[in-house]
């Protein structure tokens, strides 16, 4: 966990995926599909592995409804599908398949089973392109066309990394995909000053109730490192915060600790939806506001420490059924994990950094490429190769794609790497001020604010445009 | 040779490389980049290889004209910038820098030296998708795109497979590659009656010069293999065709030599040209007229073979030195011929049958996918993936393309691939119906017919265009 933990807040995409199990709230068919490892050469051409998708064709009636083709992301796909719960509601209006394609080396799609995660050997075959190729394959499989008949239109969804692959399937595959809603995809992180993300990060805790509350979080790294210089500073902390394991020296709190509220931070604000959730971790309405209510005067020393404590269990023990603080591992290291980390260490690398003093409330950290290089080789034997997302898809310069829409939630911090604008009227923006991280791919809520309503509104409109401009040039070729 | 050869004409598409050496009538820097072998894995991400490319800067005086970049097809890099003269021509009033890319494994571009060929093992990174990706990552290095400043605007152009690649890069790529000038591509040859091919020789044939012409080739099947039937009838044979080599069977006349009248014809129309070329042999001006001028009357029998034996040599020895008839070996079996052999056998398939019986002036031959596959695996230890290029392509559902110009010669074989028609209006088709195989892009010439003429002058109309486009938007991201 070194490499992104290094980085504040690298890891925040990967989290989306870390899902607390939910009850099945929606139904589907599980399949299989063998798939080439490797699209894009020849050398072992006839080692396929077993891509797993989920299909709903219950509202299909007629057998020429739209399939709704989620492009899953680093996770299990059986979490987006049920976690994407805007899709199941507008299917039956279009009388429309519904498609969970998951992503190859996540959930249950290993290529290698349990070896899957040695790198590179088995892991190098994990790229965003080998997986746009998969869903590719999936759908010439599903919905063939030739030229005497093409296949039903299909329309992409995906939220954070999926909705990345949402508007690039659409981007390079146009002729499988009508059209793409793309949810707080971050597809210009790539390019995008490193800060942005602690900048917006700070403004949402900033404005959720008390401006108290960031300024304790400023001050808290400090009081923190102090009482960590000393053995009974830190015996003071593991007593405070209830720390699972051992706290022996310093590092185990200006490293792993500081790398822990980093990223609970940012969660929060994904997570910052206004009913209780549990995506990330079983959280209330608002847990931003709810955290900052915890430090809404100014605090210092001990005192500090435990009103961060308390503030802090919104997120880590809001059942109250938590023993003790599980910093060390706080995403659970499961094979997504492993992943995702691969992944930001070879192709989708997305430069973090903060600046502290008073324009984001972390300390200050550079964003340092060789260190993040020499992590990387040191855990999975590669090296980053930071122009190769931006060679692919083209970072900003989208004056060729179309049928896409992008969309943002202002109190996201991922939104400082989406598409807030274009010039491209083939291109659709949606700003979405009061929503976080892809809430608008979320089941509707009557807590949902107009904002996200309109969203989903607008989306749905698109849809059904793409859907009849298809059908139209049906007989056209 | 046996894969393609047992198909009907499918080594056409190779042909255009085999150019005779031609003097060097453009000047060009010769230069490398260090390119990765396998853009879509990292399987082993430190191995890369050279790519060569030539470079003319000297009309770029401003430093901010455009790129117009050959995308390199399958053969010698320098044999394509000699015989693109349409680029040299236009580069001077468009201030522009001429670079030509070569194709991996093909001329001296060869990423395992002299071991490129050892296959699937060393072949297996010869695809399509892996040539785009070094044309791309060319382009990142030589003229770079970030946030803050954009590249400067790249035209692609291509004939032939060269001409598929270029409309699949600004597809692909369109954020590097502002439009493509692809000449006769193909690009439909996946999806397409697998006897298009040879109707269309069979009628470029048909109207050169007299109908008899035709006949006599319907004619002459049968009468060779009449004389394959027995050993003095090979002997009249090998001693009318003056053959290089031994013929000591009947399939060295109805296979080898079939396979090899079968490429000439094919090769006669595409280099249909209305003067002298050197592009696949030194011919003489309009070739199949000359051929069939020595066809002129109803033969039969061994004034048959005699007035065929004359026609042929308007292609194997319009010098006169050539002293026999090497028909097992009509293309030098150089590094390309197995290049391409293999890219037939796993993306590029392109099924080729001929009908008999009058539709088309040869025998009979249907498409054997089986046998196609057996032969492959065979010959490289891979199978064919015969959706590959459909899936990732697209074929004809090109809805989603803008600024390609598809121009196809009527009088080429290749036309019936082509993309002839679109009601995608950000593509254009140019028709040109006295043109054989690419001419458009060859360098111009008194004797070029108005449509070809023509064609350029769309070319350059699309591409002042596409330019003037780009430079307009260079400030609105």
């Amino acid at each position: 966990m070194d490499i992104h933990k290094s980085h504040l807040l690298v890891l925040g995409l990967l989290l989306c995926l870390m899902t607390t199990q939910t009850s099945a709230k929606y139904e589907y068919q599980i399949k299989y599909l063998d798939v080439p490892l490797d699209h894009f050469t020849y050398v072992n051409e006839s080692v396929t592995f077993k891509l797993r998708y989920l299909v709903n064709d219950t509202y299909n009636t007629d057998g020429k409804g739209p399939i709704l083709f989620y492009t899953g992301n680093e996770g299990d796909i059986e979490n987006f599908a049920q976690n994407t719960g805007f899709m199941w509601e507008i299917a039956p209006e279009l009388k429309a398949t519904l498609l969970f394609a998951e992503h190859r080396y996540y959930g249950k799609t290993l290529p290698f089973g349990n070896n899957s995660f040695e790198s590179p050997k088995n892991l190098g075959y994990l790229t965003s392109e080998q997986a746009l190729a998969d869903f590719a394959f999936l759908l010439a499989e599903i919905n063939p066309s030739n030229r005497s008949t093409r296949g039903r239109p299909v329309i992409a969804f995906g939220g954070s990394y999926g909705g990345m692959l949402a508007a690039w399937f659409r981007m390079k595959y146009p002729h499988l995909v009508t059209g793409a809603i793309a949810s707080s995809a971050p597809i210009l992180q790539f390019d995008t000053d490193c800060g942005v993300f602690s900048q917006i990060l700070t403004t949402v805790f900033r404005v959720a109730y008390k401006r108290e509350c960031v300024w304790n979080i400023e001050r808290s790294w400090d009081v923190l490192k102090n009482y960590s210089s000393t053995a009974d500073g830190l015996k003071v902390l593991k007593d405070s915060f209830k720390f699972c394991g051992n706290i022996t020296k310093a590092e185990d709190i200006t490293d792993t600790f500081f790398d822990y509220l980093s990223d609970v931070y940012g969660n929060l604000a994904m997570i910052n939806y206004p009913y209780n959730s549990t995506f990330l971790a079983p959280v209330p309405a608002y847990p931003v506001r709810e955290f900052c209510g915890r430090l809404d005067q100014n605090f210092t020393g001990l005192e500090l420490i435990g009103r961060l404590q308390e503030a802090l269990s919104i997120y880590s023990n809001y059942t109250g059924q938590t023993k003790c603080l599980n910093i060390a591992n706080a995403y659970d290291d499961n094979m997504g994990t492993a992943g995702w980390d691969f992944q930001s260490c070879t192709e989708m690398v997305m430069p973090m950094c903060s600046e502290g003093s008073g324009k984001d409330m972390f300390l200050k950290k550079s964003w340092d490429e060789k260190k993040f290089s020499d992590d990387c080789f040191k855990k999975f034997g590669v090296r980053p190769k930071t122009n190769v997302a931006m060679t692919n898809y083209g970072g900003l310069y989208l004056d060729a794609a179309s049928n896409i829409v992008f969309s943002n939630g202002l109190q996201d911090p991922w939104s400082g790497g989406g598409v807030l604008q274009s010039s491209n009227n083939a291109i659709k923006i949606v700003l979405i001020p009061e929503g976080a991280h892809h809430i608008d791919l979320r089941a509707a809520s009557d807590e949902d604010p107009g904002s996200v309503r309109g969203a989903r509104q607008v989306h749905l409109l698109s849809i059904q445009k793409w859907i009849k401009q298809y059908r139209k040039k049906l007989n056209k070729y």
